[in-house]
């Protein structure tokens, strides 16, 4: 019955490494927890790089200089 | 003045039902806890298929084998 | 498979009054949207009123002024 | 090390305000709380018009009132 | 950079095991998206059993039947 | 009409400091956006620091080295 909700910037994850994040989930809260998978539930969210901040400024910039 | 945040998957929710959920819950809120529908907010977050898993799959695969 | 987070000050909801909101949050998702209501999920956040501004103030200075 | 999420509707913000907004925001968390700049983490969501309740009705009902 | 949420019922989850979810999802992120670990948030909810609904009931409920 | 929600660990914030904190935030919507203060909404939560991870570990043993 778990909720998990994923919030990463939008830089191109294919819907495979999606699928991957949410079988890993899934999977870790069945074995330390013992929950049931079948209605484990997973939202990614892809956020724009603009809309996201870290030590006061956008990743946009972050990227520009490469980190 | 609650905050009540809905996610679904994006699947062609039409204008007027997400107005219809709006209300009803607004109206929810006040038929059973007295809130003021004044300040009540309600956010929808409509979620790209892929970005969704249950059962530790991606909905868009749920879907595909008709579920 | 929907997700839904109801966020309220803590005023003293009861148990009954929150399964109320279960219910009814439930039952609006199957009859606007024909959501399958055993895979919904409701989660009810109960916020102390020094954690919940509106209006640029706590609530507990509202709830102090009869607002 | 604080996380906040930013929710308004989208309504044409821009790189600069949303730059403004993060800059704002971890420089208020370090005043107030003496949080760590270099991990405060600001997520801004926009939201479309239709998404957004307020008064049990749709923001776009609201803009289209001139409200 | 992520930031992680899992909600889950408050049913006694160790600190230990509670320690496991946050290194294992830090280590997922990495793994499939070659994110930095250094900056991954993970947050754990623990969310009151009355509080937390599937197929329209509380959870509460369920455990006293036995699911 | 803007939703903000504030998560930081819960380590002694006093009723003044997170007074300052939706203060804050609400003034600073105001300045940047023109959003209304009466309807800006502020939510904090504060995180037991075992719930709390980055760089894939709780923040309690962070504290412990004295990070």
């Amino acid at each position: 019955m778990p909720y998990v909700n994923i919030k990463i910037t939008r830089e191109g994850a294919t819907v495979a490494q999606k699928a991957e994040l949410i079988a890993g989930v899934t999977r870790l809260l069945q074995e330390v927890l013992g929950k049931n998978p079948a209605t484990t539930v997973v939202v990614i969210d892809e956020v724009e790089m603009d809309n996201w901040g870290i030590g006061g400024e956008q990743v946009t910039l972050r990227r520009q200089r490469g980190q």
